[in-house]
């Protein structure tokens, strides 16, 4: 095994944690495009966006100027108790894979949620508190972001709505108990508790749900009930702003070491860990500090940056919300019922539509039967039982690794480790038992999913 | 909140972490009774357990003399992968309780075995490998052992075969789906692959089998292939010698900060989280130069401690184990089938069971409603979602810290948090379902089971 000067973790000192997030926008030349009312088709305005989003979140999600906003202090009290979260060297999977590449990766499964998702989730929670709200509302498809909303929402005492896909909800019901030791409401959606959800279930019944129309739900929950808001947990440009956190402590952690990256990947569903890993590192190349190759990795099955369109959509299928500009495969679009390992949005943060517009980023699919593979061999040398979402970034990571293995070069690659597959065990043994196929949407069927797309003027 | 010198969590640096395991049963004046033949009952030697067990860990078994053992290279290099554990401090749960208590937990659940069994695991594994066999068997109840067990044997690239008490094998399919994940094989028991299995099934047609039962068929399979040998997860003096790295790591974190406890809490099954936790504290009551409340936790419907007798007895149901000295239940009993959470075996470790037949440590019991209520409320304060088995520590954690609130004084308590309850979400659900009773067992049920205690010369 190679020497090693650096630990196998590295970990900050409390006192060496971010105090402030990162807010890339700031110094981002071509700004991500403003979400729109889908009404008037103009720019959706803070008081029109204060009925469903608290206050302080609107600011954040309006806000291209500031870099840095503080994170108050009952927040980073809270991130005290799961962060930071440790920078990993790879070096049992190097060995294994024979390659002369440096491998780390951002753990953020260390915590009861399993994933990233609870760095926004307790920012979130902590608005609507401090605006004194009674509760919010949101959806959840896999589970991760119900979970992690349910943990901030209890730590807050604030009520807690959550709309599941019902697929979902059917198929895990381990994850609805989680949300119920936490004091969560789970809804099944579509569900007959709302107006869209009746809607949705009159035009396709029997239909399992979706994402899109989970967040219908909540969203009509949200502004017909007083002192409620929604809150979501990916795509938002607020969600990205707080998922800096995982960025600004790899930086810093690196940095402690003198640790320059060359390639940076992440999974990408709707952004929310990929824009968070990236944040200070794009800042230093979009301020041509630095370059990095950044690699964004979504499943061959629901293919928004490398096979989606950059155009205006609904963020939701009941078409409530703000419309956003971004890569999109349509509305109404749902990956195969094979489809196992969450990423399953179907539009993309519009921060980071417009940075991969902007040629700053990179973007590549994987069919699922490969991220598996690289999940169990992943978990069999580095300990760590991958979530699929994660495993598509460790597949790209496991690639570049012996593509340095080929060329000699020794590569420093970081890649976002979003969390733990423990509530994923179907999805294994659908691989275990080779009933996983890696079927992906023909160009045919992509095409019909556009034609929901709105006509802007 | 209290002011706050103390970090939410303290974790060694590398360089801080224990390079040898502390055998407390060198300071042990009146030493754990030797294991017996169960033919001749005499004491075992090391060529009769090493046709079950690999050599070194025999040598650890009989080993009541040196204090420390050297924990080697490669041991150590898998412990940087999940180790140091973090010692946590309590500050949201004290200021919940409103107590003036200090609470620190050991959290060893970080790891994907979700639990504190990877640290004998590894250390099985690799004396196994260094001996040249092809592999080993084992049981697991709750799957915590098995998991941790097949880890280590797919990083040292052993086979690995489980017999997984077959209610679990039922019930938590997806503990087995990990185990497959790396690469074991697990057969639910009693199965027809053994003598012993078949001689069960005809005995008790239909039996959801039990530790003990799992315990016969992997010795069974162990002596009867060459290259196999049986290795365990509790109970032996070799794995409280290998657990000892949590209280070691624990004793270190506190003397960082020159903090000394008051009370030192773990749950007690087979003693291996308890064991490891408090041997240095142990170690330093044994020679005098301390004192510490010590205190194990054992579930109300499985007493060995608190309604068992010291006693020589039958490791597993088959009697083919050698026959120890223990706090047991006798070695057919089974808690009543609503027993939710882990902690099922009849006996207990020898060591504790002298120390605590010297009235060097405590023993209390307590009924499943109230560990399952401790339990939620620790995770709702603290995030993390606990093993049904660790809550019985919190528990009592918390019992200590009211009282402190009603007498005012500011104990330090620190208690083993030994694992997650991702895998035990149906207990949880039984819980919120009110579907628990808190059933205990008669006198008279237990003295039935004394029955099968074997009579000694």
């Amino acid at each position: 095994m190679k020497e090693q000067k650096i630990p196998y973790k590295i970990y900050l000192e409390e006192q060496e944690m971010p105090t402030a997030w990162y807010n890339v926008r700031a110094d981002m030349k071509n700004k991500p495009a403003p979400l729109l009312n889908p009404g008037t088709h103009e720019p959706m305005t803070a008081e029109e966006l204060g009925g469903v989003f608290c206050a302080d979140l609107v600011a954040q999600e309006l806000d291209n100027t500031n870099p840095y906003i503080e994170i108050p202090a009952e927040i980073r009290d809270f991130y005290k108790m799961y962060r930071p979260s440790p920078l990993v060297r790879a070096y049992c999977l190097e060995e294994k894979l024979q390659t002369p590449a440096k491998i780390y990766y951002k753990f953020e499964g260390n915590n009861t949620s399993g994933s990233h998702k609870l760095n926004s989730a307790i920012a979130q929670a902590y608005y609507a508190k401090k605006q004194g709200l009674k509760g919010v509302t949101t959806e959840t498809g896999a589970g991760q972001w119900g979970t992690a909303l349910s943990m901030a929402c209890s730590y807050f005492d604030l009520d807690c709505k959550v709309f599941m896909v019902k697929v979902s909800y059917e198929q895990k019901p381990f994850r609805r108990e989680v949300m119920r030791v936490y004091g969560a409401s789970v809804t099944p959606s579509p569900s007959e508790t709302t107006e869209v959800g009746k809607k949705i279930l009159a035009a396709h019944p029997g239909t399992t749900g979706s994402l899109g129309c989970a967040i219908s739900e909540a969203v009509e929950v949200a502004v017909s009930n007083p002192g409620y808001r929604y809150v979501l947990g990916s795509v938002l440009n607020q969600v990205l702003l707080h998922q800096s956190v995982i960025g600004l402590e790899t930086k810093a952690a690196l940095d402690k070491y003198g640790i320059k990256p060359d390639i940076i990947i992440g999974c990408a569903g709707g952004g929310s860990n990929l824009g968070g890993l990236i944040a200070p590192f794009m800042g230093e190349k979009l301020r041509g500090e630095a370059d990095y190759r950044i690699i964004a990795v979504e499943p061959a099955s629901c293919p928004s940056f490398t096979r989606g369109v950059y155009a205006y959509d609904f963020c939701d299928t009941g078409m409530v919300c703000p419309l956003a500009k971004m890569y999109t495969l349509g509305s109404n679009f749902i990956p195969a019922p094979n489809h196992a390992g969450g990423l399953r949005y179907h539009g993309m943060s519009p921060v980071l539509s417009q940075l991969y517009a902007d040629g700053l980023m990179e973007a590549t699919s994987v069919p699922q039967t490969a991220v598996f593979e690289a999940a169990e061999q992943f978990a069999r040398v580095e300990g760590i039982l991958p979530a699929p979402e994660s495993s598509h970034a460790i597949r790209v990571a496991i690639d570049e690794a012996l593509k340095c293995k080929e060329t000699g070069e020794e590569k420093t690659i970081v890649f976002g480790l979003t969390g733990t597959g423990y509530f994923d065990m179907v999805a294994y043994e659908k691989y275990h038992n080779g009933e996983m196929d890696d079927y992906v949407p023909t160009d045919a069927e992509l095409a019909k999913f556009r034609d929901t797309l709105p006509k802007l003027g």
